[in-house]
């Protein structure tokens, strides 16, 4: 497990996090539980697990029902990705091979199914059915919001309220199930509840903001994708929206559409006109205050660990260059 | 709805079951919406739901969290119908058009995804962290035999033991899975839990025997399918299990292996040799022996309305040309 520094204090949960969901896979049939174990083992930073753990600790939680939260909410992503590999025809995920890239499509969508019903078994496993409720309704969140950028979202121009509506499905639903979870298995107050679920929520936002950036300035190597990936597949992201709403230029405007359309050669022109523009120093601001909202909505819990923990995890998401 | 007649005393309840279902697929993105409506409503018996009510009424149950059950159960069958549909490329269930056959692979894998996550918001309804828990692990079972299937069971000759494997991941694990729910929803003893689960699966079994059977006897235009697709697709049920173990020729299983290897020709000749063998025959005498053992589950149950009715069901699973 490659635990970030910040997250140190809680390595001995994380760990059982780890265990939890390996023990998750040990299923009967052989290469059904090497496709699970591969695909849980590749690398993620378990950042979901890491706050639903953080949120469950500013009041009394018991240790075993957090640990099946947080290994339930690594599982429910985890299968989401096994269907967006595959949706997506992606070949790589964080430098590994995707299930879809090594399997028939079929294998790969039941894998993802199983993986879904042993993340409703370990949620069902904290005993609680506000738990079970607060995950299937994010799941529900996430495939609402992948339907309608696969079925209805080509429009154009691309709207930021279009782009905000996909940044919560698509993240920082899950990232507010996650905390609002570990919080609702801890004596917490359900108006302090609302605060850790929006901590979670603009955390998620702010996540999504930063990996939409690392998109256009990333290290390829790094991130396992090449540059400009999401314009290539027809997905404008914050970058572009600012570019566009700066440059308001009909060539710029022509530029990107063309890109965005499927045009290998405008990516590269566009995305160095989106980097050169300052787009992207704009929208890592908005990452930033995306992230210092989710500070302040700490502001009314308890000072401590938890929340001082939580804090950097923000600083974190909106820093990091992966 | 097309309710059975001997379900006609629980029509109040069935027609509640239907108004869930419609009520759970009224969500905001309208292709999604119509998408899961078309499936619901394409004309199923709703025999697992009718399970799951008559389970919960040996003993005192709550009829809201039945209801809820009820509807999580069909949601989730439904699910596994429409990912089903699109693995085998099959153009019509009960005669409708499949979504895989009007949409695309991925907007297909999303909607099943959609109604996993409905189904398990629908489970939590009834409050109950064990019927959760069934639920799951029911559909843990399915994706795994499916999963089996897929990608190991093609080897030769095939057995009565993984035939028995597959009809319980397919079919009997979600209908003991119905039971069960129903039964501990109410005031139902743990070891009277076990009879109405016994109920269940047996009921599942015979179910899907006959569901064999009707590969090769049915109607094609009642069935929506041409007769032989089973043996078409590969997979040998229990009428070429007997034929095969009864003629002990080397021509007979040269036969339905090349039937079963994907020469259509081979599949019409086979056909023919299977049903006019007995073998059918065979198969539904073992498959009313599984509807007695059903109702023989149900002995140590107080007798009443339920029991007449579940007993009625079993005969009726057997008796069935659709």
């Amino acid at each position: 497990m490659n635990l970030l520094p910040f997250l140190e204090p809680i390595h001995a949960y994380m760990e059982k996090v780890e265990q939890r969901l390996l023990r998750a896979s040990e299923v009967e049939f052989p290469l059904l539980r090497v496709a699970v174990q591969d695909m849980l083992m590749a690398g993620g930073k378990r950042l979901r697990p890491a706050v639903a753990i953080l949120a469950s600790q500013f009041y009394e939680a018991r240790a075993d029902k957090v640990v099946s939260a947080a290994a339930a909410i690594e599982m429910l992503h985890t299968a989401t990705l096994v269907h967006d590999d595959m949706i997506d025809r992606a070949n790589t995920r964080r430098g590994h091979p995707t299930l879809n890239s090594r399997w028939s499509g079929e294998a790969t969508v039941l894998t993802g199914d199983y993986m879904f019903a042993v993340a409703a078994s370990l949620a069902a496993e904290t005993d609680s059915v506000p738990v079970v409720r607060i995950f299937s309704q994010a799941l529900m969140t996430i495939c609402n919001g992948e339907l309608r950028q696969l079925l209805a979202d080509r429009s154009w121009p691309p709207t930021r309220e279009g782009y905000d509506k996909r940044i919560y499905s698509k993240t920082a639903s899950l990232f507010a199930a996650s905390a609002e979870a570990g919080a609702v298995l801890s004596a917490t107050a359900p108006e302090k509840v609302e605060y850790i679920r929006a901590y979670g929520n603009n955390l998620g936002i702010a996540f999504q903001i930063v990996d939409d950036v690392l998109d256009y300035t990333g290290d390829p190597a790094e991130l396992g994708k090449p540059v400009g990936s999401d314009l290539r597949q027809g997905v404008v992201t914050l970058p572009a929206l600012y570019y566009l709403q700066d440059a308001r230029s009909a060539s710029a405007e022509a530029e990107v559409r063309r890109a965005a359309g499927g045009d290998p050669g405008a990516v590269e022109k566009a995305v160095a006109a989106i980097v050169s523009s300052g787009a992207v120093e704009k929208a890592l601001k908005e990452a930033a205050g995306f992230a210092r909202k989710a500070q302040g909505a700490l502001d009314g819990l308890p000072d401590g660990q938890s929340k001082s923990i939580l804090s950097q995890l923000a600083d974190y998401v909106v820093a990091r260059r992966t």
